[in-house]
């Protein structure tokens, strides 16, 4: 398998986009529609949110009718969450008029919103842009532009692998953690390839990506009402249809979670007022469930983070972070390395070089591994540094 | 019960305190003792970090012996945690000096530590401390400033209860979570009464306190290498003895219950760089469980923490913070208030005043309220808001 540079949502054949203003928001490009030429198999990964937004109940509807869609209509600004009857109808209402639009079954149209929760979508700008946005097989700038909220850069990525000798192509784009009125980090992706795959062995490949990559990064520890992450596979590659007992199955689903994980890097990396990615390295815990719980944790502890962003070497708060996990843990049995030193073993600190470690964690990438001697069990996990800006951006007022 | 204005850990009867500067501190008070006249009942409760200090250990060990003690010694600035054997002779050394000094038995003197972590105690300010504290029945303040470490106030409270007729005091000194070199949250509380009461049972009623106070606070989600809660009971008030068959043990068990409540609500308040005590009340819960989880993940929240700093009443940050907690809740039978001002219900916001709501907010202590419609179960968290204070406080370097 290899990166394609520059690859996009659009780099797997038969796949057009489009995205521009409808005015939602003030200026930027608010609306983006993604369509396959032909209906494709379908994965999906919802929030675990209590408070589903409508969007995602409508998308669940259309999936669970053929386990297959065709195109996915997005509009950022307005999140359409805790909006009630009113909010659901409207989801209907878009999925309608795409569907209509291109001659396409409704329940072969998916719908995501980001944006302001607890206000209704402003249908008349909806309508404008179900009715304007043109398609397109090249340039997926404009679809990953629409999708943004306070994102500061376009996400996307693209990685391809030979099935049965011959090339497949997974395209992804992404939104993350930027912060809206009044204020979700609402994390959407969207997957694309010209696989031939049943949508329940693409579930499959998702869920277990999923794990090991959007799953294990965290910016702030929420969790939005608009959760999603949609791969569509349309088969315009013409191989032994994908499952488990395909011989490049194990290669397809390393594959996808590379794409995963690269857009959930660029995620974490895009946390609000970030301005380092962290990478959490584990190995020898007794799992790999505890190797991710611990990884996470630790990306996750608000000192873990100060630390990482005042560029000090700070081994006491990952035993801090390390310590009060649920894994198991000999807390005399534990190597922590930051940037590549050695800082804590056998429950003591070691010497290491203070200034050593400032200057490598100046760099825009901070990698903390811990070895635990446990067992075989490894994972990753990603976020940002804690700054001023995420309490400035955070603390401000949504009017 | 009644609460005791300007009660301290010396207002039970048959207690002595002191506090003094060894050394360990630049100029600040670093080293303290606490001492019942006659061996007493305890009870205990200790970080689930996998990485408990060594003092933690001792204190176990203490304890294990005949569930009696008679004398806790404290020191601040060095925390004695991840300090491998050498760290752990210390502690014992420590007791030692104790037992000595007052002619009791070794077994008889919990320790505890709280400060820098991955440092050795420098033993001859230690020995200075253990041959010099003078104790005082009066004036606890010596006591309760030589516990804290970057604190910004001393904390402690005192109730009391009637117990057969008479009249049975509890005490209550903490250091919170005032941030230190390199840097861990340290909670320490030292609770104190005369009441006559077995250990057995007074664990039982400490472990129920626990649960609703000091285990419903956060700062920032960490757990120390040391926090430990201690109860010592003297017996020097003469009533039968509490257990759960006597007819005032609820009156007793409330009481201590206030008393941790009190110190754990001072600890909240106090977290780095707060400037407000938000306290987040659940009702209707399936269960208390699910109500105190709920309490806790609302206020433990960065996002609701950034925004009561900002004295926005953000519902939505709320609902976020409900919706991805693993308790029952039906989205739209929850209400929540802000400062008495209904802001959601029905599955969606309410008309209320943004202005009232924001004067509201400019109080030192917030209140949100939520009722789940779900059942009987309530419970009670307390945290602090998330200030710039706090990046600062934490991204200075240790050096």
């Amino acid at each position: 398998m290899k990166k394609v540079d520059g690859g996009t949502v659009l780099s797997p054949a038969g796949y057009q986009s489009g995205g521009m203003h409808s005015g939602l928001r003030y200026r930027k490009k608010d609306f983006g529609l993604l369509m396959s030429d032909t209906p494709a198999s379908v994965a999906a990964v919802y929030t675990q949110s209590h408070f589903q937004a409508p969007p995602l109940k409508v998308t669940q509807d259309s999936i669970g009718e053929e386990q297959k869609i065709q195109s996915v209509v997005i509009n950022s600004a307005v999140a359409n969450a805790c909006t009630g009857q009113e909010g659901l109808d409207n989801a209907y209402k878009m999925r309608k008029m795409i569907a209509e639009r291109f001659q396409i079954p409704e329940n072969y149209v998916a719908v995501a919103s980001t944006g302001v929760i607890g206000e209704q979508l402003p249908m008349d700008k909806i309508t404008h842009g179900c009715e304007n946005v043109e398609l397109s097989y090249e340039g997926a700038s404009d679809f990953q532009k629409a999708i943004l909220t306070t994102d500061t850069c376009e996400k996307s990525t693209c990685y391809q692998v030979e099935i049965d000798g011959q090339i497949v192509t997974i395209g992804g784009a992404a939104k993350g953690s930027g912060m809206i009125h009044p204020n979700m980090a609402t994390m959407l992706g969207f997957i694309t390839t010209d696989a031939t795959i049943d949508s329940q062995p693409l579930q499959k490949a998702l869920s277990q990506s999923i794990d090991r990559s959007f799953n294990q990064i965290t910016v702030d520890g929420e969790t939005s009402t608009n959760d999603m992450v949609l791969t569509l596979a349309n088969g315009q590659v013409n191989h032994q249809p994908l499952d488990e007992h395909h011989p490049d199955w194990e290669a397809f689903q390393f594959t996808l979670q590379l794409v995963c994980e690269d857009l959930a890097k660029q995620i974490a990396r895009d946390g609000e007022g970030a301005t380092k990615l962290i990478e959490v390295n584990v190995t020898g815990a007794d799992t790999n469930e505890d190797a991710r719980i611990i990884a996470k944790k630790v990306v996750g502890s608000s000192l873990v983070k100060t630390a990482v962003y005042g560029q000090d070497a700070n081994w006491g708060r990952i035993v801090g972070a390390i310590g009060h996990s649920d894994a198991k843990v000999d807390p005399n049995g534990c190597d922590i390395y930051i940037a590549d030193q050695l800082v804590f073993s056998g429950g003591t600190p070691c010497q290491f070089s203070e200034e050593q470690a400032t200057e490598d964690m100046c760099n825009e990438k901070v990698v903390i591994e811990i070895h635990l001697h446990e067992g075989e069990g490894k994972g990753t996990a990603w976020g940002c540094d804690l700054t001023y800006d995420y309490v400035k951006i955070n603390a401000s007022y949504r009017t």
